[in-house]
């Protein structure tokens, strides 16, 4: 016998049962989408490396998995090329697509390349695969899902407000308990500002996003080495130990940074987003925390990221404003906010919690035994009535024992049994057994398709 | 400015009214899957190449998508193999995987890999996007999507039945007229038998299966140019002109088939098909064309293929039986009958005849103009609870140009207007215009609701 197959690491088959649980996610995320207005599209899974390299840094540009060229795709490669051995010159010249590493730059790409056809503001989502050459670990895979949602050409914070309001939609219809922490870019450079170190803000913001991990101590440590002042530091301490209601935090910054014009903006823009959700009346928790940096560098305003109450994960969507989205593709000036669910750690968190609602298999409503080729007959015809009338069934295909009949509709989870042997096609009649209570009823068609409707 | 960005050749990005289309398409596919009791299951975009390798000719593996090994590609390449340019040897050696070709590949890996944990039949469905590095062209691209539906582990030719009553309620739903071709391996089979060309079979059916579109003179010609005797030719000769009813042709085929054991077996199986689906009253055409070879090597049993009536671009749908679907990957004796809906084709079919159903649009249904930030909070409220009676709508997140804002209602063909301006909001309502009729009703939130519901 032959080895038996097996998949690329890090990927992923799912079974039925597996795809009803997934199908379960995605469609709350799409409907929640639909119900707020956004719109579909989709792009292809390979866009030219022209697109994505440069776009997440020197670390994922290693990260993108790239195609061979078809055809002879060392037709422009020289010995010397390959002497060399430079695999990032050589990739250029052996490879010119590669697959989509995240759902931001396509629709970017997409956004400037449709510009003239496209509806301003324009919400859209997309809920499609991405890949990552990621060493794969416990919930980290090379395929995987991203679901999101843009708002682009408005800069009003409604969108903001809209955003927050989906995902506590999102979860509420889950049932996972969230909270959604919130904080503005503008803020943390007001700190900067105010410290004084304008132009260490990259590093101030990664080390105070480590403070839930690490402790206040260590972030000092950290903002030490890396050659901030002492008294710069001093002065982080009241935003390091920021506690309270939203409204304390929000006076408390207030006065810290009443001095930093961008920190003020920030502060306003906070206030505007957090009294929106309020007076919306959800029940979902949000918290200001000005330690959320997420992807500084891409993030112009507002900064969204969800955590699960019940389970230790890390974060489960994320999001937030940014001022040029497309300015990398040569249209600058187009702001926009988005928010990114990520559906595999989702599943993680329903899986571990077992939070799905009790039948969501995929399978039919009620199998037809297979007695013999004239039962087989009768059945079929009332199969198909069955369908006609939306009911999903099916006949089993073979006349197998009783046993592995039962035994099949047993396994799939199939709620009733229709039998149909010589004495029901004598009496015109369908013998419906439920498979939970044992219970058995002798129907017409028409009382069976009622039954099951 | 930079170059303006765009995708691969031979991929597609759809906007949301493209995908409002092809989801219309998907969701009816899926939706009789579902009816018919088949399972879902997904598959990893990437295989091992040892998966896909060698299961489709020669020319398929040159049509596969490979991805460059992630970090150190060269690092088993060695000068001499460089030097040698055999790309063939190359390949292997810088690149591990590839994109899937099919879903059949795959579907035939996926139940060697989890047999032990699969309860037969499985029936499953699958509807994935599938690449292929070909020459793009009209209607022919790099990226597209496949709906598969199998049985595995049935012999029982009632597969067969619901399988053809699946495609019949497929373009049924869609409203395309079509003809279901129907044949069987073992008859073309009995065919090479009784003229005695049993080892020029594959010349035969390659030769037959153009009848459609060079005519009968010059398939003789091509079966005289591969070595057929011309004797033989003359008894193909009623095969060549066969016409009439299914009945009918079944009678010919029995005359002329009546000494070949395998011609008989694949007449016998032929009437069971054609009778099963005819007892179920479906009013689709099904055609009897021993013409039709389709991927001759690979069926062994029943070959289906749908056609549109009203629209020429060949084959929309195609199946068969196949005994062997998963010796390649060691273990054998597993039987299949499966079909795949041509997901693009069927589109462009759909958009030729223009037969969408109006309002797939996936926009809101009412649009609240926004006139500033109070009138604004108000309407948001009132979006707020709409919402949550489950009515997708959504507010203008600017205070534009009332002029700007109905042109977003226009393009996006938003069919309702809900306007709170300072008068409205004193009053406590919501003043609603219809937006193909021009007519305007002032209504209480409570009121709208039950309008929209």
């Amino acid at each position: 016998m032959a080895v038996k197959p097996s998949i690329p690491k890090g990927t992923r088959d799912f079974s039925p049962v597996e795809m009803a649980r997934r199908n379960y996610i995605f469609d709350t995320i799409k409907s929640t989408f639909k119900l707020f207005g956004y719109l579909q599209i989709e792009t292809p899974a390979m866009e030219n490396l022209s697109t994505l390299m440069g776009k997440y840094g020197e670390e994922g540009d290693k990260l993108l998995f790239k195609i061979l060229n078809s055809g002879d795709f060392l037709k422009d490669v020289s010995e010397t090329d390959f002497n060399e051995r430079n695999l990032g010159r050589l990739t250029t010249k052996i490879c010119e697509k590669g697959l989509r590493y995240d759902l931001t730059v396509p629709f970017a790409r997409f956004v400037v390349q449709y510009r003239g056809d496209l509806q301003m503001p324009f919400k859209r989502y997309q809920i499609q695969p991405v890949w990552r050459a990621d060493r794969p670990q416990k919930g980290r895979y090379r395929e995987f899902y991203q679901c999101d949602a843009d708002v682009v050409g408005s800069d009003s914070l409604w969108n903001e407000v809209e955003l927050l309001s989906m995902i506590d939609t999102v979860f509420k219809k889950l049932k996972i308990r969230v909270a959604i922490k919130l904080n503005n870019r503008k803020i943390l450079s007001g700190i900067a500002e105010i410290i004084g170190e304008t132009e260490k803000l990259t590093d101030i913001t990664v080390a105070i996003d480590k403070i839930d991990k690490i402790g206040i101590e260590k972030v000092k440590e950290e903002l030490r080495d890396k050659g901030i002042q002492e008294e710069s530091i001093e002065k982080l301490q009241p935003l390091l130990e920021l506690k309270g209601s939203n409204n304390e935090k929000l006076q408390i910054l207030e006065s810290l940074l009443k001095d930093s014009e961008i920190g003020m903006k920030g502060i306003e823009e906070l206030k505007t987003v957090v009294n929106g959700f309020d007076s919306l009346g959800h029940d979902c928790c949000l918290d200001i925390d000005v330690s959320l940096a997420r992807g500084l560098n891409y993030y112009t305003g507002t900064i969204i990221e969800v955590k699960a109450l019940d389970v230790e994960i890390g974060s489960i969507t994320g999001g937030g404003r940014y001022d040029n989205l497309t300015g990398v593709f040569g249209m600058s000036g187009l702001s926009g906010v988005g928010i990114s669910f990520g559906a595999d750690r989702i599943y993680d968190v329903l899986n571990q919690l077992n939070l799905y609602p009790e039948n969501i298999s995929e399978s039919v409503k009620v199998l037809f035994v297979n007695f013999g080729e004239k039962e087989a007959e009768a059945s079929m015809k009332a199969v198909n009535s069955l369908r006609k009338s939306g009911i999903a069934c099916e006949l089993y295909p073979d006349s197998s024992k009783m046993k592995k009949q039962m035994g099949y509709a047993d396994s799939l989870n199939i709620p009733y049994v229709a039998i149909i042997g010589e004495t029901e096609m004598q009496e015109g009649v369908i013998n419906l057994k439920n498979m939970k209570t044992g219970e058995q009823k002798r129907l017409t068609e028409s009382e069976l398709i009622e039954t099951l409707s």
